[in-house]
């Protein structure tokens, strides 16, 4: 074959389109991405007419015919059940916001990629040319023969929650929002071993969470539902309590389970006394605020690039700290759970991704770990070779156990 | 990394799926299609934490900066001129029918691995949960900015040529419908070439089509646009023509290009004294019909498995003998033509597939046959090296020439 002849990324002249190539000379960003990241590749031979007459016509024939009279053999005989939509809409990308689809799609291939190398799972970007949320959903129904499940990305809070519920209503393929869950799982982890590290119960802590989009939320979910002492959300108002009357339906909802202590003010004064601080706001917290939480407390500034808290000061005060960086230990980093969540949803055909199966893949996480357990290295490198297949076989197991795996 | 591990398509086993093996030892085609037939690659490498920090955050926000500043650069920078979706609503998968869009995929991955193999281009099979067109339409918009064109396959007529129209009037990357044009350009290429062997020009042939669905409907056009003498369309009722009252849209706009010579009644009766027979249409002609064709006729019977005109028989008769098998000489296969097309489309960043640039195809796969010309060899081989390359350099040509490059 002349793939390489005719393939339309290889002719990369920029003299016609001018103004690209300086960019790949000035930043490595840049050339890197040249032709973007990913690529399909056969992964059945087609050398010969024999070849094209079993992977193609007539011979694919017989397997069409076979899943048209019993369909779930489309999860045997296609790629369905190995691939995965990234679907965005570009309102919330990385920490730059609402930048449109085709200016998402960097993130979203790099997604694609890291499902690959660390999970085993195919995915493939799909940044929509629209930011309603109900044409998000029918978009994404329609969608959904052709995967096993629904990654959603960077789509902004509130309608991230609701696009994800509707979703998650309408299919039968698991519909998993990663900036909510994947920051919750990995949260949970670090948060389990700091605890473990620190002789603490994961109930007697009380947290703070700076942050009440999708990932605030979901942490909070996921911490209560870990069985946390308490944990009270702060926006940029302040703590997000049952007083409040100027709450979105979430925050409503999230005041219901939430702050039992009925903390009102300001995530400073949040903050004085409480065992741990967890950062998904990009604001700074004055050191003054973190020098007053309890003693050995935990302080994950997630904030990328600039964290809540520098680590520097966090040290002063905190037993464990954690960033979302890679170039400080402890990196709280979503590529520890989405793959493997996936693999092992995928692996045995769950209809959804239940609580049970993110507390599952947290507990898969932390345990990586054993007992090289220490302050600054309560969490595994995404590098780990074993962080993917531990989360994929805990994730797996926890679906049968709960009962939406299909096979 | 652990892929191989984890990997959810590695877990075949089928103890718990049942029914599933004894198809895999039965034929040869269950057992290929195990898994799927592809798969995504990352083709950056991502070995280490400062791979990570170019192909994902924190480097990825700055090419995603550049993109939503200038957002042509999405094409220098992302995978989306690399990539074709390939949509159905799988209506009118092979001779099969309507099968639904689970039972499509097999036929969709495989085109998508012919994309790959033939023309270096990326593809994803996109099999949608509605057969509403403009739903399909709509859903197409939307999915648009993560892809640089869109080859609709096997949606059934008359909905695929509002469909097609509809999408290319609201996109500016190319909309392709393979059935109709991918066909179109095939023939036109081995009709050029036949009416070369046999000393003919295209002007003096009068040519009946059996068949006026999608694949039909765009020979037609295609063989007008490209000077033919007369051609007439035969449907299930015999040949179209104005004076017909149950034609269709789209047959009473044929019924206008078509049929200069005023034809009516059957195509058995139309054949009589034609120059060239095409068959698209599955049915059956009988011998008598094909001794009546012209002195010196040409045969493209195209009915896939069993064609209109038995090889033998048409030998008889005919001077040139075309089928879409890949067991007799001269295949009309459209693998020949949509490669190349789009990676030539794609290699410009063309705005749209225009006749000119179907034309310079068809002449370039015709082209490609050079001196070696004879009765059995008016079209290449699927595996003839020459062709992509030859059909992606016309069409690349072809859609500068038009104005509808945009580099």
């Amino acid at each position: 074959m002349a793939a390489e002849i005719v393939n339309p990324r290889s002719d990369s002249n920029t003299d016609q389109d001018g103004g690209a190539e300086p960019l790949d000379s000035f930043d490595p960003a840049f050339a890197l991405h040249r032709g973007g990241k990913m690529a399909v590749q056969a992964t059945v031979p087609i050398r010969d007419k024999d070849d094209l007459s079993l992977a193609y016509t007539p011979g694919v024939a017989r397997v069409c015919t076979a899943i048209a009279d019993q369909p779930d053999l489309v999860h045997d005989y296609t790629w369905k059940s190995s691939v995965v939509a990234v679907v965005t809409d570009g309102t919330a990308v990385l920490g730059l916001g609402d930048i449109g689809p085709e200016a998402s799609l960097p993130v979203m291939e790099g997604k694609a990629i890291l499902f690959k190398q660390f999970g085993g799972v195919d995915a493939v970007p799909i940044a929509l040319a629209t930011t309603d949320a109900d044409e998000i959903v029918e978009t994404v129904v329609r969608l959904a023969p052709s995967f096993g499940g629904v990654n959603l990305e960077d789509i902004s809070a509130p309608r991230c929650f609701e696009i994800e519920r509707k979703l998650q209503e309408r299919l039968d393929i698991p519909v998993f929002h990663d900036d909510q869950h994947g920051t919750a799982v990995v949260t949970l982890a670090a948060l389990r071993n700091a605890a473990r590290l620190t002789g603490r119960s994961v109930g007697d802590l009380r947290a703070v969470i700076s942050g009440a989009g999708a990932a605030g939320v979901a942490i909070a979910k996921m911490l209560v539902e870990a069985g946390i002492g308490d944990v009270a959300v702060a926006d940029r108002k302040g703590v997000v309590s049952r007083e409040r009357d100027d709450l979105t339906p979430v925050k409503r909802e999230l005041a219901g389970f939430t702050n039992k202590a009925g903390l009102t003010g300001s995530l400073e004064e949040a903050l004085s006394g409480a065992d741990v601080f967890i950062g998904v706001s990009g604001g700074t917290v004055p050191e003054a605020a973190v020098a007053s939480m309890a003693k050995g407390a935990f302080v994950f500034a997630m904030a990328n690039p600039t964290p809540e808290v520098h680590p520097e000061i966090a040290h002063k005060y905190a037993a464990v700290v954690a960033t979302g960086r890679s170039d400080f230990p402890n990196q709280i980093n979503n590529v520890l759970a989405f793959p493997g969540i996936f693999a092992g949803a995928l692996q045995v055909r769950a209809s959804r991704i239940t609580e049970g199966m993110k507390i599952a893949a947290a507990e898969a996480l932390a345990a990586v770990v054993g007992d090289d357990l220490a302050a600054d290295y309560v969490i595994p490198s995404p590098f780990d070779e074993r962080v993917a297949p531990a989360v994929t076989a805990a994730v797996a197991a926890a679906a049968r156990a709960e009962g939406v795996a299909r096979r």
